[in-house]
Order: structure tokens, then sequence, then C-alpha cells
């Protein structure tokens, strides 16, 4: 099964440029040497980003630290190996152990990988760490990856994202129509059904692309991230809420055959850094972006503009089309995914609604609180 | 500083019976042999008691597994060693290396210890893990609990809570007066200040005092809880939104010096096991309550209530004042947790109310979706 999917063509680094496909042909084999492991990482992210970047590097020096260094793992940055979207290919054909990126990268290859990070209208963060972790998600997902040799874990959740930037105003779908916008996964096959172009570009291709006007608009993730690629320098409007990616999964990928030949306390710190990782990089991006957010606004006047509710519900209808679409288009696994992750999703909606939901709608009801909010 | 604050007299065991002072006396001190490491953890849950109790016994395995065994944890259920509500006063005196149970327990000794686990009208679980880890609240944690020989670690949060169970129905303000409930922490003096007398019993006592009519409602955790605890056999009124507990986090608490005596990577395991923890347990309560809030309505027949905007609004502004007073009436460090916990609380406020609850709304504007919700 292994390596039938993934074309080794497709793996030389795009726009990180020449030398990436000969560094991978002759970056050494890990080797055991005094029952020291040596793994390479992938990434999907420039070096240094904060958030997606900061995380990996934490997890893998995390790896280290468990171990105390029998387990070591050396992370390289988007390009540096293969191209920033191939890390599961580059897992699955051996050219290293791990990767770091986004489940939804990998669609092309795995119609339903994007179920593993985000859905449009989807689950939240908390129901989809319910779902992967108590409702059946996880041995689906192994299943899915095991047919590449890979073994998945959760590492990380961006949290509900922004619905964007956009150039000009969108008040409803007539205004989509023609529009360019960089958006990936199901969420860009939502807006592709409402007429807009759409194209997936790396963090590093939005700031030019945008000032350039060869795109009309962008969703990326959020204010701590998209404060640092000085987007609301081009264009100050900012839509929410982020339908699209309701709270994106990050993923670290691990060569199945390596980590199952890893004694057992090893397994276990991989899937135990890998969950704190998902705990730390979700309060990370918790944490970090109300300050981020107050920046935008205060300091580079940004505008917080809301989707019109004409709009809301087309990018509803849309998107259940193209979940609806993906189910029954998909083959035996892909309708298990599908299945699975809408039934959880039935039933967390009510739950939600009267926790999350119920309690932010109460906690804005309009009294005076110490922290001198009317909350 | 170490003991200064806790009685010996108060650490043995109450409603658990008699023999545990007897048996915390003559229990083994930890041994190290062949480098191997035994240490205690004391519980504030009964055996066996799912989500709560199966979290404690699952970090105390998963920290053996991480180790390959050279630190070992014994888990014991509350009354066993010392009572259910003495975690940090047992680990503070020296009878056990760990305590696992909720900070809201510890407000009598440390009154801004409830900050780290659930504030009424407060952080929700994300907002609260932003702030633990990237918001300055570990640190002022560290601090306060530094002061009773204790470290402190994040190890679970059971989300948003349910408002709780009532004996008969509560409309308005009028409805509460002279009513007799079980909740604990700030959420409990914020109902005193309604007219309701309050009291924090455990959970193996809830039952009876609900069924013999000594009180007249109580909140303890959600439908996975609640539904084990057989609740619905006395009432079937279920009030929501858990405005008292909007996310309650479960603590790990550990010997300070004997986790600075640890060697580097034995610390880093405790660390990372808890962090683990603390995501696997919030996704067992987000995965499992959904199907038990099915099971309590479809098959026992219980009623969900909104509390009403005037009950909402009076909970608000007495949560407020109970705040205020732990503010101003607090030392110190008292003053520097809540200011710190009230500056991440307005800030988070504005994030939140376009991420999760704009997501939460959008969701349910009323679109159909595959899953056959109209959502």
């Amino acid at each position: 099964m292994r390596r039938r999917r993934f074309l080794t063509g497709a793996l030389t680094a795009g726009a990180a440029g020449a030398g990436a496909a000969a560094i991978a042909g002759s970056y050494p084999r890990p080797a055991l040497a005094q029952s020291r492991i040596e793994w390479r990482m992938v990434t999907a992210w420039p070096k240094g980003l904060p958030g997606l970047g900061s995380s990996a590097e934490r997890l893998a020096e995390r790896i280290g630290q468990l171990s105390a260094g029998r387990l070591t793992v050396k992370v390289f940055a988007g390009g540096e190996l293969v191209s920033p979207l191939q890390g599961l290919a580059a897992v699955s054909q051996g050219m290293a152990e791990m990767a770091h990126d986004f489940a939804l990268y990998h669609i092309g290859q795995l119609p339903a990988a994007g179920f593993f990070s985000a859905v449009p209208f989807g689950l939240t963060p908390a129901e989809f760490n319910g779902w992967i972790n108590f409702g059946g998600g996880q041995e689906l997902w192994d299943e899915l990856y095991d047919s590449v040799g890979a073994k998945p874990f959760l590492a990380g959740n961006t949290g509900v994202q922004m619905g964007g930037w956009f150039l000009d105003e969108v008040n409803d779908v007539a205004d989509l129509k023609g529009r360019r916008f960089s958006i990936p996964g199901y969420g860009g096959d939502a807006l592709k059904k409402l007429g807009v172009e759409t194209v997936t570009l790396s963090s590093g291709e939005l700031f030019g692309r945008l000032q350039d006007r060869s795109i009309d608009g962008a969703e990326w993730i959020g204010p701590y991230n998209d404060l640092s690629l000085g987007l609301y320098k081009i264009t100050k409007l900012y839509y929410w809420p982020g339908f699209q990616e309701p709270g994106t999964g990050l993923e670290c990928v691990v060569d199945k055959a390596k980590f199952a030949a890893l004694p057992d306390d090893l397994r276990q710190i991989v899937a135990a850094a890998c969950q704190a990782e998902n705990d730390l990089t979700s309060a990370e991006y918790s944490g970090r972006s109300p300050g981020a957010l107050a920046t935008l606004v205060n300091e580079h006047g940004v505008k917080l503009k809301k989707f019109s509710r004409d709009l809301l519900m087309a990018f509803g209808s849309a998107a259940s089309d193209v979940v609806g679409e993906v189910l029954e288009g998909g083959d035996d696994i892909t309708r298990r995914i599908v299945t699975s992750y809408l039934r959880h999703r039935k039933s967390a909606l009510v739950w939600s609604r009267i926790t999350d939901g119920g309690y932010l709608a109460a906690r804005d009801l309009g009294f005076r609180f110490p922290d001198g909010s009317t909350s």
C-alpha cells in the first residue's frame, strides 16, 4: 500500500528554490549510536513563524527532553527538505520521520484528510478534540494514513479562525462573484460554489499577492499570525466569523514503521509530547490572539467587519453541499470518516449550544464586572 | 513558610470514615530502590468516578509509562489517606507527593486559589488555558502555592458546566430566597448574596441529600458525571447555562521540594503528563457529554431549563460583587492574581465574542447540513 499515492516528483521544494531535492538526497539517514535516535521533522512553516513554527520547534525539543536525549528531532522549515505542503508525502517516502502541518493540505491525495483539520461549519476545537479522542476519530485517521505508511497525532489547534482580509467590502453573494481569494481545503471549495476564484497560497506569498492585487483577499489564521505577516498594511477590512476553519487542528505525522520499532516508553513519549503540544498551542492562540487583535484595531486602524446574515447563510449552504459531495463521491474509508464526523457534529451541536454558546451569551448580557467591562 | 497555613487535625478523613488517619500514619515513606521512585497521589474523587477519577488514574499511569517505571504513582481515592478536600494540605505536610483535585477547594486557606479553577462569569476553558500558559497565570499560581511548599500544574478541564438540578422551578430571584443548594467556591458565595443557603457536599452525598430534601438543589458538573450519580431519579429539572463554573480546571499539585529533586527528564515528564492530561480530560468531557445529555433527556425524561434573563443578570451582579470583594479584601498576592485574571478576561471577551460566540451563532442560523441538523 505504501507509496502508492505519492509521486517522488511532487516532493521537490517548489517556492523554496533550487537545491532542496539534492539536499534531501544527501541528508544522512537516521543513525543509531549509543541508543540515540535522530529523526527529521519537515514542516509547512517558514523559519520562525509564530504559533505554527514555534509549536513544531517546541514539540521536537520536548521529545528530546522527555527522552533525556535518546530520541532527538531536527526541524526543517517548509522548503528546506521538501516543499511546504508535501510533509505527508515525505514521511510516506522515508525522506523524513515526522511532518508537522495541516491535514487539509492532503485533500488532493486523501479526500477525507481535511476532516482531521477543519471543515466549514464543522466542529469547534473542543468538539473536534472530543471526536478525535473519544468519538472514533483517531481510529479512522490511523486507518486513513495507514494507506501511506504514516501514523498521525493531533498536535495543536488555532482556535476559531478569522474570516479573512478583503481589499473591498463584501456585503452579499453578488459581491463575491469573480473575486480571487486565497483559501485552502473544503472552505475554498465552498467559496468556489459562490463564484469565487480560489488559490491556495503559502503564508509567505500572501503579502505580495495582496499588494499587487493579483488576489482580492485571503484568509490565513487570525490576529497573532496575520499581524506578523503585516497584512494590515494593505487593507483594513478584516471579516468574522471564520466559518471556513472553526478551529483548525495541527498534525504531527510519524513514519509508522519507525514509530512501531521504538521502545514502548519512546512511543509513549512521542504521543504524550503531541498531546501536550495540542494543549499548549491551543493555549498560545487563545492567549495571544486578544492582544494581537487589539494591536491591529488600536494601532493599525483595522476595521472588524461581520459577514452579513445573507452571506453566512450562503456560506452554510455551500459548505453543506461540499461536505455532501465528499461523502457521496468518496470511497469506503472516506464515507466512514465523514459519517462519523457528522454523527458527532449533530450530537455535539446541542451540547455546545447550551454550554459554550449559552454561557458566552449570558456573559454578554450587560452587567458590570470588576474588570471594567460591561460584559 | 511551609505548613504555616494547614493544621494536621484537618487532614484526617471526614466523611470517608474511620481508619484513614491510622492508614496515613502507617503507609510507608517513598523508597528509592534501583533508581525507582514511588509517589502517592491523593485525590478528591471516589474510586472509579468517571472523568475526574479516571483522569487521575490515567495521569499516574502515564507518568509511569513515560519514565519506563522510574517514577511510579499510586493513586488514593478521596478519604483513603486524607479527606477528599484536603489534597493540598496533605502535599504541604508531606503525607503525599501529589494531589489531584479542584483548586477552588482551597479558598478557605488561600482566598485566590479559586481563580485557578473557576470564577462565575469568568474565563472559558480556552481563555483560562491562555491565561495560565501565556498570560502570567502559571507564575502567579506557582507563587501562591510556594507559600505551602507545593508546585501546581493544570491537569484537566470539565468544560462549561451545567447550572444544576433543582427540586422545584426557579424563575426569578424571589424563588431563590431560603433555598438550600450545594455549590462550592465563589459561585456559592454569589448565590448567598441572593438569599440561597449554600453547602459544599462531595459527590457521594448529593443523591441522599436531594432525596431526603435536606437540600433543594445542587450543581455538580455536567451530564457525564451527573448521569453516573443518578440525580435524574430525584428531579427532572436541569438548568443551564452554568455561569458558576464556566470551565473548571483540574489541578495536579506536587510537593515542591521533591519535584525539584527529580532529575531533569522526570520533571519534564511530570509536567508533560499533566499538560497531556489537561488536553485529554477536556476532550473526554467534550466527547462524552453530548451522549450523556441525550440519555438524560431521551431515556430519563430530564427537562432542560434555561435560567431566565433576570436570574442571569442577578447572578452576574452577585458574581461581580464576590470577585470585587476578593480583590479588595485580599493581601498582595491575592490582588495581583485577581488583577491579572481580570485583565486577561477583559481582553479575551472581545476575541471570544467574534470567534467562539460569533461562530456558534452563525452555525445556528438555520441552514441544512448533511448530518440532518438544521443547524
